[in-house]
């Protein structure tokens, strides 16, 4: 929480649910990566905050993009990017989002299946192209599932036959699991890259790109390490098993560089309980699930929480809390299981501030889900 | 599938994802429903599609109007109905919302706290209140959980606490949970309403309405009774549980009358193997969790579905499936432990449409994550 965000806040007073996000922060974890991992290329993963104001100071700090649709690419192009610093990362995309993306000069795509090889053959001939391959992610806090990839013989097959289809076998990209917070999981990965890679060249194939995903993590309720340790396994394992000879590194981070940029200032709508011998509360905000807080989904996320006269209520006695959204929607909980502690003179109408929101927010809330608004964001 | 509906995709090849609403579907549901239940007043759920079209179609047949928000409650008086038809059915309700509502001519209200009670007594003097209990709703697909209601003892105490403050102590409400399948949970949910009836006659008030909420099905994969099999169970309940002196009846369908009006018109953009030993294919849609089908959400609602060329490959072999929506969240993923079957011989570019998807689709749709638009629908 930025001292910008906190004079915002006491100034602007703005109705809530909003997320403010401080773009200083966004910048300086620019900064902070390029300075830790130099030789890497940043992609910025476009879904994590898609609003033009992050995008366009991206764009002038030198940040590549990674763009999950044809809408992304479009606002990507509007906000300055050159076409060249555009990946299109989605391994599923329609043919003709496809074709445009090309006659845009997108000239960097991801796949991991045949299917998918086909489409680029036809619509992006001559293009780069990069073939994502299976994790098993350990250790993540937002859990991959098999969705993407696919297994390393596959692969190897795959770009074979990209060459064979006119394309440009470039690379290699895995995930390590969003929320990433065990190191040994990039050795892992990079140790069955830097094997493909072998597997390739003995078929007459230079791979020379490897995309090292995201999965740089943003501080929630758990501490996490600081950009420097994750730079400095991630360098560790790519010069154990590529020694002197480095491929093209790419990263594609997005909770990393935006989500501790933000916080979303909320409101306690009610404080109830449920019968006469509970000893939970039920503390209802004016912001759920539905509006913007959709990676508590079995909560997974677990965001750091304030409430706003944190300092008055320090020596006040705390205990436990079920925190739910606004909506009639029974699943609109944010936290059952984990337990959640708030001051015991928390009242209806505080202010609660949710911290780290920056990532997957704003583009993830409902359209109007009981009629409630999307959610309303300042960047400042 | 009516036949209105396979004629305007016929006709319009719409753009895809896209919702179609068969507006006759929805009319005979509300008659049907009046029908079978005529002593109950209906207040539809606005929150399971609240379209304009469908709203106003809803004025018109004399409905009654369930809202969960401000927004939904202008909306509704925008089309035309009578605040006095609006119950402002949500239990969490800023104060600011609940004055408002009460200077729009809003009478009805619900709560299940202490703290909401005294929010009402401030901001909507005299007026109608009902006090939500809670329920276990086994047998539901969406389940609730325990944020709304109390139980009956504090529901007791509440009551009659509204009418101290100056409240009309109106009734009681439960829910059984949606799409719920189990007849004998509103032999219990009544049973427990008529219990609350007698308490309060024993304290000088009589309650004057049972809000039987909603929960009766629409069809997804399952089979479900027809509406005159619940209305009986319902009947049933009610004279056994309140003999001949039975209280105003409000039902809150919303599932039920809207459900099985729409499709959803999909493409399949890509299906591939993740490794060679696979036997079963990932299908991505051109939709997925954050573009309409939120309900998927752990598999709750199973929607059935069709391939478009049903009739040609009626004579194929299908085979196992899991189905994923088409953003890079690795959380998008709609049935993955329930086995879906398709043909074998379905094709990138093919239609697959989702029925019964009426209720709870475009309202949840994401405003825009991962650059897709929020689900485009027609009513008809």
């Amino acid at each position: 929480m930025t001292a910008k965000i906190l004079r915002f806040l006491a100034e602007e007073r703005p109705e809530t649910p909003c997320l403010i996000v401080d773009l200083d922060v966004i910048a300086e974890n620019y900064r902070s990566l390029r300075r830790y991992l130099p030789v890497a290329d940043v992609f910025y993963a476009v879904k994590a905050n898609p609003a033009p104001e992050v995008i366009k100071l991206l764009v002038g700090l030198g940040s590549n993009f990674d763009a999950a649709s044809r809408p992304e690419i479009e606002q990507v192009l509007a906000a300055g990017a050159a076409p060249e610093s555009i990946s299109f990362g989605n391994t599923i995309k329609k043919q003709r989002d496809i074709a445009w993306a090309y006659e845009q000069g997108v000239r960097l795509f991801a796949f991991d299946s045949e299917a998918e090889l086909a489409k680029l053959a036809e619509s992006a001939p001559g293009a780069k192209v990069f073939c994502r391959i299976l994790m098993s992610c350990d250790g993540a806090e937002w859990p991959l599932s098999r969705k993407f990839g696919c297994d390393a013989d596959m692969a190897r097959d795959l770009l074979i036959r990209a060459r064979d289809l006119g394309l440009d076998p470039y690379g290699v990209s895995f995930h390590v699991g969003s929320q990433q917070t065990m190191l040994d999981q990039w050795d892992i990965a990079v140790g069955r890259t830097a094997m493909l890679f072998s597997a390739l060249n003995a078929a007459g194939i230079e791979l020379k790109m490897i995309n090292l995903g995201g999965g740089l993590p943003a501080h929630y309720r758990s501490d996490v390490a600081p950009v420097d340790v994750y730079a400095e396994a991630i360098m560790r394992a790519m010069t154990k098993h590529f020694g002197n000879n480095l491929p093209r590194m790419i990263t594609e981070p997005g909770r990393s560089l935006v989500g501790d940029s933000g916080i979303i200032e909320s409101e306690v709508v009610l404080i109830s309980r449920k019968s006469y011998d509970d000893d939970v509360r039920w503390v209802y905000l004016d912001i759920g699930k539905f509006g913007g807080l959709a990676e508590t989904m079995d909560e997974a996320i677990k965001y750091r929480m304030h409430t706003a006269n944190e300092e008055e209520t320090a020596r006040d006695a705390t205990g436990p809390v079920i925190l739910a959204g606004p909506t009639c929607d029974s699943a609109d909980i944010l936290y059952e299981k984990n337990q959640y502690q708030m001051p015991l003179s928390l009242q209806v109408g505080d202010r609660v501030r949710i911290l780290s929101t920056g990532a997957y927010t704003t583009s993830y809330s409902s359209v109007n889900f009981n009629g409630f608004a999307p959610l309303k964001a300042y960047f400042i």
